[in-house]
This record gives structure tokens, sequence and C-alpha cells, in this order.
């Protein structure tokens, strides 16, 4: 389901780093190398399979941006963040 | 060393499925599923270090773009199509 603006207020602000960029969420991330990158990369396509929801993948060298979105429902749901919350959790 | 025109038409007319793209060359490759695209993306990587040269990625789903350029001339070289020659050998 679709959340609202008020409800995407409230979701960005409990998920650290991600902001909002077109119909979805992003964030940027920069590593030491690009073996950093790509390792941070296959720990989040690991949990892109767990949910069934994949993010879109760009890799600069060591920098990752990836950005995530309800393609099924054309916008932002609850799945988008939980799926963000937990690629954040790779980093702690 | 900077190639030519001449020979970077030489070139891509050896380099199947790549073109010309801003300042470099490209080319999208499409899979199954996610994971064999994160498989492929995974080989990428590693003919990438073996070169030391790392082509940008762009992974959405089952499809993958890479783009090749080299970054310290500011234009294509003979290493940016030995790099994609190489990577279009993952799939043969």
């Amino acid at each position: 389901m679709l959340l609202s603006e008020d409800q995407v207020r409230k979701e960005l602000a409990d998920t650290n780093g991600w902001e909002l960029s077109g119909q979805g969420i992003t964030r940027s991330f920069q590593f030491k190398d690009f073996l950093e990158a790509i390792n941070f990369v296959n720990k989040v396509a690991e949990i892109a399979e767990q949910h069934d929801h994949h993010p879109d993948i760009a890799i600069s060298y060591n920098k990752v941006q990836l950005s995530v979105f309800t393609h099924s429902e054309g916008g932002l749901t609850e799945k988008d963040f939980l799926l963000a919350r937990e690629i954040n959790s790779i980093l702690t």
C-alpha cells in the first residue's frame, strides 16, 4: 500500500542517510576502494533476495548509489523503508 | 594514449555489443534474474581488478549496464577496449 506524504516523512526520519529522489528513496555510500564497494553490493544483494525487493544499484569505483521504489505500486511503501533500514544495518 | 577516431572505429568493430556513449563506451546486458546479474557483476569485478581498470556499473534487477572510459586520459584508450573484450568473454 502506498504511504501518505506524512507516513513517508516519518519513515524517512527513521531511515538514516536516505532521501527522496524522483518517486523513490536513494542513498550514496563511499568505501575505501572498488573491492569494498563490490563486497557491500553483495551484502545488499543477499538482503534484496531475502526481501524479494531489489534496489537499483550504481557502482562507480568506490562509490555505490542505491535507489529503492515499489514498482508494482508506483511509489513508496513500507517495503522500501524496511529494505533501506536493513541495508543500513550492514554498515553498523 | 588516447585513440584517434579511426582507431576507435576499428576497435569498436572488434568489440561486439559495445557502443560509444559520451566520452566512453557502453554495453547493456540482460539476465534471467537479479542473482544472475549479480553473478555477472562479480565476474566483471574480478576482471576489473586484474586490469586495475574499473567500469561504471548500473544494475536494475536483471539488467546490467557497463560504461568504460580512461579517466586519467579523459577519453578512450586501448585499455578500455581490452577490458570490454575480456568482459565479453565472460558470456562465451
